[in-house]
């Protein structure tokens, strides 16, 4: 019995020029947005910081390399379980720094707010994004506000845009994945998600299921601090661990084998997703960090991720093969393979 | 007889705390965007580098001076004379960057489109967005797009931020004006905020009033080679004329005096005001800039930016005091005094 999942058949049919418009899809960080970027964005704006699609563009300044990103936050509700709109900001685009290997320095905010937005939800939300802050230790320096009239927003959509310095000696990029390299995940996958999805659609679980919300920061600087030699980093957030992943094993030309029975998801998400008819590798996460490393120093790195607050529960979740190029599959529980597709549309909007 | 007006009276009765939600005029540059940054952004997230409140960062990165600044656009109609949302966009941030002595190097772009939006409408943004950055000498490294549902968004709002290096040897800020200082102005007032007017009101004058858009580095660039002693530079956006220099007078602690005959404003734009009733100092423009420098180099000054493309039209339209400190007064053309006031609240929403 051949167990290799059959690949025939899985191109999306549906180029961008068959939507004339929008969709909810093309927000979602899966399949469409990848389009949007690689037919409109990418054409239009040329240039090999851009076509290099990591989490942050790596651009040459006095002599240094300077980490540049940016990340507009529309989630719905602002405030939630385990964080707001003002600490996801601050968070999200700290994250997409760190993910270059960045020290992350310097943050910009700006709002889009609906006229008669309560004042008192704004200073929460500003109070909040200053603590993440202050957590992450970065500054938020420049800033700007529009308002538009009742009914053409929702509330409060807020832009941040950060800065930082890549340490010499770091090579770290979506194309850097190698055969035989081994996967890492910082935590439990999907909390974000899913604590985002119980509050919206009023759904009670036995536990209140929290987001994850977090800046990576600190535990990148002590990874490096083991092992500079880090091939891959990314945060799985719109698009979860398997959009991720196989963004991943596009740019690197590799192939991804995923244990499933390694993927470490809490008893509650677990149960939410079953109940939803949804999977974990889907759903976004908000302080998990995929790192994908040499076989000769994952052991190690692993050990001592367990040692820091944020990476307590990491774990080897699957390795990487010069099989299947492109392509991310799972060997289930059972034993069984299964291809494991980025996201198409949007499963869950404004989730971040 | 005595001209000089009577300061009395003048200082806004309503605080913050007054106002529990969030009003268009909050939004407007004026002086209720100013309360806002006093009261609610600058407690929440201080630190010296916001304080300056400059028209971007000046951040202190591998010894060097780095420029950063961020805007988000959501102009309405999206594409208007001389302009759209696209190039408004590019131009506003590289300006902002430029105001600072800056060489603005890279925008990133963050999207939030509306379901339902035309694909072929984004495709004309990011065409004229690409067009802009060429025009500029600067690349767009990085973006990201969000969607949201429709109705609760209003076609497609941008946000930029950028980045830039700042000279050796050059001091720019808003705080750097001094008495007896000469202020230029680089061409035409309100041709920006009159042209939205007009389409949006559907307003017909003689000629069509067309937009300013543009971005004004290379002028900036060209204006530091005649003359690296230029005390203070300002886009007067949002708020117009007056709301830039009462904000130099203020941060400067100087008085402003300007002459209404010297300031350049177009027949048609001259006209457009009247009809309206509004005062082309208050009114919004994107391709113009305010130089402020010491008496003895201004008229050389003068005389080079006139050979610019981009500065054409300039002209001296006044002089710093240092009477009535913080305040701007107008001679007019009938001999009196009048003080220009910060715009208050919000003159034409959406004007960027």
């Amino acid at each position: 019995m051949n167990d290799s999942p059959d690949f025939d058949g899985l191109k999306c049919p549906i180029p961008l020029r068959d939507y004339p418009r929008i969709t909810l899809g093309h927000g979602g960080g899966g399949q469409l947005s990848s389009e949007l970027v690689e037919h409109l964005f990418l054409p239009a704006f040329h240039n090999p910081y851009l076509e290099n699609l990591g989490d942050s563009a790596v651009l040459p300044i006095a002599g240094k390399r300077l980490a540049f990103s940016t990340d507009s936050f529309v989630v719905r509700p602002l405030f939630f379980p385990g964080g707001s709109i003002g600490d996801l900001a601050v968070n999200g685009t700290v994250n997409d720094l760190a993910m270059s290997g960045a020290k992350p320095l310097y943050l910009s905010a700006g709002f889009i707010i609906e006229e008669g937005f309560e004042i008192q939800q704004l200073v929460a939300i500003c109070n909040q994004m200053s603590q993440a802050a202050k957590k992450a230790g970065i500054s938020i320096v420049t800033g700007d506000t529009k308002v538009i009239e009742k009914g053409h927003g929702d509330g409060c959509f807020i832009n941040t845009s950060g800065i930082g310095i890549i340490p010499d000696g770091i090579n770290i990029g979506p194309a850097n994945a190698r055969p035989d390299d081994v996967i890492l995940i910082s935590g439990t996958i999907a909390d974000h998600g899913m604590a985002i999805m119980s509050v919206r659609e009023g759904l009670e679980f036995e536990t209140t299921i929290e987001s994850d919300s977090a800046a990576l920061n600190s535990l990148v600087e002590y990874m490096l601090k083991v092992n500079t030699d880090i091939h891959v980093l990314r945060d799985p957030t719109r698009g979860g661990v398997a959009s991720s992943l196989n963004e991943i094993a596009t740019s690197s030309k590799v192939g991804i084998v995923l244990q499933e029975l390694s993927i470490p998801v809490t008893p509650s998400v677990q149960s939410a997703c079953e109940f939803l008819g949804m999977d974990p590798l889907h759903v976004a996460n908000e302080g998990k960090l995929i790192a994908i490393v040499s076989s000769e120093t994952a052991e190690l790195l692993l050990e001592m991720m367990k040692k820091h607050p944020l990476g307590k529960d990491s774990a080897i979740i699957g390795t990487v093969t010069s099989d299947h190029s492109g392509r991310v599959v799972e060997k289930t529980a059972i034993g069984a393979s299964r291809v494991v597709t980025p996201q198409i549309g949007e499963q869950l909007p404004r989730i971040c």
